[in-house]
């Protein structure tokens, strides 16, 4: 059995839906941020980066959004929603780096700023370039998009799922959306698809 | 043949190191970030982002370190550098996705803060939490480290040349190293083998 342990309205959604998609069973465990739970010496056992996601396998702890999504796809997919050749994998593992350690980590200087810095100024300041930087991000997906509907053109993948937990956060995040329409078009064609209807609803029903 | 777009005292080390230890034939271009190489309409054209490495196969170009490592083990490498399981290869990609999104962008809050924010005393705060977020993180790193003398165990692999890249910077981030002994150590070994030795030759000789 594989049990995700999540908090709502963070990267988790990503891994949700790829596992609806791949139409595997799970359990989900809500790790309460609003409690901190995610730095009680509890939940630092199972990740001492005191982060969601989680995925407890019978294998073993797993934690990171890439490496989570890749292996549902390889161990629990049989490949499904991965590219079929190694440079194209290679492609798609770019695109979610960039999605992790840019577009992500643009984000997350609006909520998390204490990651950087403990000055209130400096922190209002990092709010403040928040708009400008995640569009900026944001329009590097857009322009670079693949032709097709998904992010690796026809056949849709992990990067997917991933493109659109971020894209989530665009108008919390203040992004002029008007630049990246690409970017919202992929947002309404995954709202379609059932396995984002379901990982919507286990979100908000753990 | 490949060709590595890269700067100097910068990520694309672990790249080269990679190339090194799969003994691959391939060329260096240096990008001038002193004069902002980087952001030039034909640098523009090779990576949108604005940012090396850029690799250029003949398949086609790629970036990101995490997908240029495990592209070169895969495709060029005949897997050399990677774990046989592909749970060991998730964890593998967990570690180089922390290096990534946690411990080289608490790092890049010392020399990249414009990215986040372009007020003066903002960027001064950020620098000044520099050595605290560093060590943190390299302390996640320091006590997970599989047993054995290398990341994922007795078996060197990509992830090692990641670490110690970075890792070449804990001294200027104000790390205090007394605290990550085992990533000193690992540092250490890296520096004996002959592919870490070829690599620094050649990052100070393109």
């Amino acid at each position: 059995m594989l049990t995700l342990h999540f908090a709502p309205h963070t990267v988790c959604l990503a891994t949700m839906i790829v596992l609806e998609e791949l139409e595997l069973d799970y359990q989900l465990k809500t790790v309460d941020f609003a409690a901190s739970e995610q730095r009680t010496p509890s939940f630092l056992e199972l990740n001492p980066k005191g982060r969601v996601p989680v995925l407890a396998t019978d294998e073993g702890l797993l934690s990171e959004t890439p490496a989570l999504l890749v292996y549902l796809a390889e161990c629990h997919g049989r490949g499904r929603l991965l590219p079929s050749t190694a440079f194209a994998r290679a492609q798609l593992q770019a695109f979610n780096s960039y999605l992790c350690a840019t577009v992500h980590i643009a984000h997350a200087h609006r909520m998390r700023g204490e990651r950087w810095t403990d000055d209130a100024a400096a922190l209002a300041a990092l709010r403040a370039k928040v708009p400008q930087s995640v569009t900026a991000a944001f329009r590097v997906i857009d322009e670079g998009l693949a032709p097709g509907s998904w992010v690796m053109g026809d056949d849709f993948s992990v990067g997917d799922a991933y493109l659109f937990t971020l894209a989530q956060w665009l108008e919390l995040d203040g992004v002029d959306t008007s630049q990246v329409g690409r970017v919202l078009s992929h947002r309404e064609r995954m709202h379609e698809r059932p396995s984002v209807q379901k990982a919507l609803h286990r979100e908000a029903n753990p």
